[in-house]
């Protein structure tokens, strides 16, 4: 994992962002060096590994894989209106609309850059798989607006928005990894929906922290997504599982947006907690985690090929509890 | 010409842009069938068919380009805050600034869905023109921008910036015609060049009905480059002709906006009348014109086969005079 992580790194460092016109390249440079997880890279490059792929053969399409995905958060930062991004102000704070506009649709651009640096015999099939992930992203990102102004979301309809929103780039990440490796075709749908669930679970688990982690393990403020009205997993299991009254007091408390929302905070956490929201959310993440890992253990290839991507599945994991 | 012309319709009636989310999906409808000239996909079709290739080959690669096309403009007008295009209210007007955003994206993402239809020998390296082309577009928006805010433009500059900005997507147009047809790389090269100074030819003559065409030729009104204070070529080589009382006025011109701008035109154009600035653009359109003919000319293939680009690029400057 540590090697991984590094490796990314290094790759990174050794990449030139900067180019004429500056206004233009200065912004990506910014969101490019600001760092991040860099979970998708090293998805990619542990997939690779575990079918003996040719870490050389990849690093762009690493490189190109995480430029996609900070071009996406560039823009959504920008339709979300989110001030804050790794602790930095947002590309449309720093400069205005129309260059996160612009820088991040010639981030996407260059993503397609890096992935057509290296030829391969199924180049066809990765680029598919990137561009068609690319799709799904957007149409999760267009759930997701939608459901802003729906009172009717249920759970199965969330799950959907976060599997395009979120998991379909882990597991095309992790799909392109294999592909430049030459994976057979069983595994390779293994790999893709041991991705899904992942990034499934990852996603719940960020719901759960932002209501039940602290500061220090979820690197940022808590109760943010309660603040916003955010209609998570957490808020629509309560909803199921609330009496009328409480399912009342819910939908009141996630249609007001108090000066001062400590309160607000409070009073929902406290619903959450009288539900034993936290348990079901647990156990929807146990879930899902166990999907993965069925998925990962049916792939045919040695264990200790398998080694790296079950260290970064479980350091994914280590801000739980 | 026609007959292009009719093919790039009839492939566009044939294709479904509808999907869900239809929140997603019904702007790029909406923006894909309002029209506009397909000046792109019938430059793909038509290099294409000079150097003897298969329309069948090409068809998706042409709703491709005209979809990149598309989406560049989707994004330009929500960035120039440009409220009608072809004569219908702009996406970020009839919908809102986000839909203008995520549905521009996922336009990017699908041209390169065309573009991923077909297999081809040289495929990478037709996904790598249309890319690169796809960058140097974006480089030319941001000197647009740019230029905006400067008051020292010189001419070179601005010729360059519509190069990147108009010029290389009619170039990268033809060349991908021309590689799906196999043409030989001299003959690509040419009608690289071909399109670039087709392209410059293009937005001069654009430069000069904006101040000169009637609506009738235009299709749209007149005067709007002198009311949106933009540095055309016009504007440029009358700074350069102009002496200083002039050159002083017409910068204080430029940097108001009355509320009735009729007499701001009006001395605008009597300016540029004075200067005989009409003469000298058509004297540099002329130049790329005759510059495009000879790469025209130059290329290795029977004249009949050359026809259909020839009428084309003659019906292309028949709103002239």
């Amino acid at each position: 994992m540590q090697t991984l992580l590094k490796k990314v790194q290094d790759i990174f460092a050794s990449e030139q962002f900067l180019h004429e016109p500056k206004e233009l390249y200065e912004p990506i440079d910014y969101t490019l060096r600001l760092g991040g997880k860099r979970i998708r890279p090293m998805l990619l490059l542990a997939a690779n590994q575990m079918f003996n792929g040719d870490m050389e053969q990849v690093r762009h399409a690493a490189v190109g894989i995480e430029t996609f995905h900070n071009f996406t958060l560039l823009h959504d930062d920008l339709m979300d209106k989110s001030p804050i991004r790794r602790g930095q102000p947002t590309v449309y704070r720093k400069w205005d609309e129309n260059t996160a506009i612009l820088s991040g649709d010639t981030m996407f651009a260059l993503a397609w850059r890096y992935f057509l640096v290296q030829p391969h015999a199924r180049l066809q099939e990765i680029l598919n798989c990137f561009n068609e992930t690319a799709i799904l992203v957007c149409e999760g990102q267009q759930y997701d607006m939608n459901f802003e102004r729906r009172e009717d979301i249920t759970i199965p309809e969330y799950m959907m928005m976060i599997r395009l929103k979120t998991a379909v780039l882990l597991a095309g990440a992790l799909k392109i990894g294999a592909l430049y490796a030459n994976a057979p075709e069983q595994d390779i749908d293994h790999i893709y929906e041991f991705g899904i669930h992942l990034g499934l679970a990852f996603q719940l688990q960020d719901d759960l922290l932002d209501s039940f982690g602290n500061v220090a393990e979820f690197g940022k403020q808590t109760g943010q997504d309660i603040r916003d009205n955010k209609k998570t997993y957490l808020f629509l299991s309560a909803l199921q599982s609330a009496p009328a009254d409480l399912r009342r007091e819910l939908f009141d408390l996630f249609a007001s947006t108090p000066q001062n929302s400590d309160a607000k905070v409070e009073r929902v956490l406290q619903i959450y907690r009288q539900l034993d929201i936290r348990h079901q959310v647990e156990e929807a993440i146990a879930k899902e985690f166990r999907d993965a890992v069925q998925h990962l253990d049916s792939i045919n290839t040695e264990e200790t090929l398998k080694k790296p991507l079950r260290e970064l599945t479980t350091t994914l994991f280590g801000r739980k509890k």
